[in-house]
């Protein structure tokens, strides 16, 4: 189903195989993005796919939180790490798989995030994945750079919020993936409104919609909406992401999907 | 009514006298911090104080759009930087005032992000500031452990929200603060619930809260719950945060009020 695996450190090239790496990116912190990689990785997984996650957020990790993954569960032996691996399958790589505590205190300097984040990429033995999601910390500072540069992107899901400030700072990294050449495959606009439980109403509790003006920016579409759900953020809170239901990620994960299938024929 | 100022920058230690500077702190992007830091910068500012702003938050700065200030309004001659100033007169420094537009792409690496909030802090012509407020980005990296270096902070204001995600990634930063021997002022929960326009209930949108912990954990009291209000948003996306009303944040102010007096008295 897929096509040759993109290049790789050298030394887990025979051994890793992966189809495609997707990057999750928004530039503004607080978006839900940690919350939509779990959840686009649990819909692909439903989908049949072998998917990793690569928690590229090290000083802000939220991954192995969501997913039920306790601190220090990562191992490694001579050939490289090994990923932690949750109730469905996905393999996760993240920071605080490596602390002893999960709120345990590191104050990183900018070169060690660039080179553990390349240790991620370059040391851990992955496997055969189709789908590599890369969850990007906020900002378009040395994180978004190294993995821009160090791994095979196929592109990118931005995600937005409704609030202009956060389509301000999302743009920013809009035009930072122009300059740097990785395609927008999507936009994601999360916390866009707030069904209420007794009259049904949407309330845009973040003010109106900017997400269009982003989605217009990065010249795609805008795949999906998400309102706030309150009981998506009790499932994150329980470490139980992967009894989520999101049926309005369909047409991302089928972009996604499509994006493999695409490449494959080429 | 202040005590001497401290030491900063050599050539600019005549011409600047900062009375206190407050990190506003989350670690968890998206709680609101940038919104809290310009509130609170408009309360003390209603209370007589002359007061600045230096964004530290280089890659995603939110502080100019909630002013209303444009890019490109920092201005300097050969003694230093002049700070842009609102309306009010709250004196501010930010990477979006550098540049000549406000979604312009800049990727920045550590040592530039360091470099520069090193300059917002000595190559700045702040002048008599009774409080100097800095906002941090998400994040327990270079920018906290340079302000946290270079700048004679009196605390932090912690900005948490309700998700247990966030009072995870919040902790972290409170860790990492107790190891700086930075002082914890207060706890601010924001985004804690929101008040139905129709049936006034309030729904906790984001789950029960988990700020409770995150006090307990930074040893001080939480003074401050402020709930999700699109007004205030709307406010913030059109430049007038200035004219926001923000009761609740009083007890916030009183105890920074009341930091001034007590070292002024010491």
């Amino acid at each position: 189903m897929l096509g040759g695996s993109h290049a790789q450190a050298p030394k887990l090239a025979g051994f890793n195989r992966i189809g495609q790496v997707i990057a999750v990116v928004s530039g503004k912190g607080g978006v839900g993005k940690s919350s939509l990689t779990a959840l686009l990785a649990v819909a692909l997984g439903r989908q049949g796919q072998k998917v990793g996650v690569l928690d590229a957020d090290i000083t802000g990790p939220s991954i192995p939180k969501l997913f039920g993954l306790p601190a220090g569960g990562l191992r490694g032996n001579e050939a490289g790490i090994l990923p932690a691996i949750t109730r469905t399958g996905i393999r996760v790589v993240s920071a605080n798989l490596m602390l002893p505590e999960e709120d345990a205190a590191v104050a990183w300097r900018g070169p060690l995030i660039t080179g553990l984040i390349q240790q991620f990429w370059g040391q851990v033995l992955w496997g055969k994945l189709d789908t590599l999601l890369v969850d990007l910390p906020p900002g378009t500072s040395d994180p978004l750079l190294t993995v821009v540069r160090q791994m095979p992107l196929r592109g990118a899901v931005l995600v937005t919020s409704p609030q202009q400030l956060a389509a301000l700072v999302v743009r920013k990294a809009v035009n930072l993936l122009k300059t740097l050449n990785v395609p927008v495959l999507g936009v994601v606009e999360n916390l866009a409104y707030y069904p209420c439980p007794q009259s049904g109403e949407h309330h845009e509790v973040f003010g109106p919609s900017h997400a269009y003006e982003v989605a217009v920016a990065a010249g795609c579409d805008l795949l999906v909406r998400l309102p706030i759900d309150p009981s998506l953020t009790q499932l994150g809170d329980a470490g139980r992401i992967e009894e989520a239901e999101l049926p309005e990620l369909a047409p991302l994960v089928a972009r996604l999907l499509g994006v493999v299938t695409q490449r494959a024929q080429a």
